[in-house]
């Protein structure tokens, strides 16, 4: 039984960007030789977040447009008033799609869908130096 | 330590369906024979999702309502405009509420709430034949 | 390897309260003798719901401020219209945010961000004494 920790750095990030992290998954999953098991793909920090997408140009622009018009910028956050770092949409945001994807591991891969790949989102105003965490548990 | 794959073989869905999968799921730790641990129950596709629910007819027509006001078919998808396949809504949809669930096990079942149903949903437009993957790993 | 089972009580909570719970995961983790793996905390019950957020005053209220705008409470729920519980709100916002946290364990702690706290959120209309569970599984 194994229980494996990886990273995945991202290159710099700026608000809204979608990075495709599959092939980094799969390369950690091979790392940890677990063939049997599960992946957790985790961001520590407050204001991305982790989820899947057929990684497309469409889908690209169309995941954040649904993020903007949910979670408007301009609207008013306590956050902003109190720390005036004007993140406060980025926090709510990232809270609602969640930092954490856990995926199944078969045969030493992820078992994801032939149009399924594993997204990072970053929420944040400013631009990111991100470092993921990869957990990888099983035999 | 043991670290086990199941399949769900859902019958055909279609859009908006939501699929009460939660003594599948207590199935498949059974024949795990994992007593403790935690069990991951993942959809291998973009357009379909998992999550928990109270699973009657009320809330069955709720949550798919809130899903149609928040992420509306007939906006603009750049997806769609690509590729023509009508389902860019899905695809923003399945991101949002995300294709993985994870549930403790306890004495060799599911933990979960008196009401509350593990459940599958299907955002695609077209009857899809899905299969759920459970991974389960503990002792 | 091990596979380890907490409880975390919380005190008393009543509608749309945040609840800090990170050192409460911590204490868990350390009580499992977990070095390396990863920490599912889950409610079991169907009007509650995990997340992480920045655990500061100003989003503690901007994340139920955004969660009203999204899914009022005022409008019709099926689910009121056959139970009398007046709590439809409550479960299609849980189920949204989902009852599931999973977090990476490294040198027997939580690996979190540094302004990133793990949090209960409660959505149910009564107050709730409620029980989470948190598994632990690793080496």
């Amino acid at each position: 039984m194994t229980a494996y920790t990886g990273t995945i750095v991202l290159p710099q990030t700026k608000e809204e960007m979608i990075v495709d992290i599959t092939g980094e998954v799969a390369r950690e999953i091979e790392r940890s030789g677990v063939q049997t098991g599960i992946c957790l793909v985790f961001v520590p920090g407050s204001t991305g977040a982790l989820s899947v997408l057929e990684y497309e140009p469409g889908l690209a622009e169309d995941l954040p447009a649904a993020i903007r018009r949910l979670f408007p910028r301009d609207i008013e956050y306590k956050h902003h008033i109190r720390w005036h770092d004007g993140n406060g949409h980025s926090h709510v945001r990232a809270s609602f799609l969640g930092p954490d994807i856990s995926i199944p591991v078969l045969g030493g891969k992820p078992k994801l869908g032939q149009w399924q790949q594993v997204i990072f989102v970053e929420f944040d105003v400013k631009p990111r130096k991100r470092e993921l965490t990869v957990q990888v548990v099983g035999e």
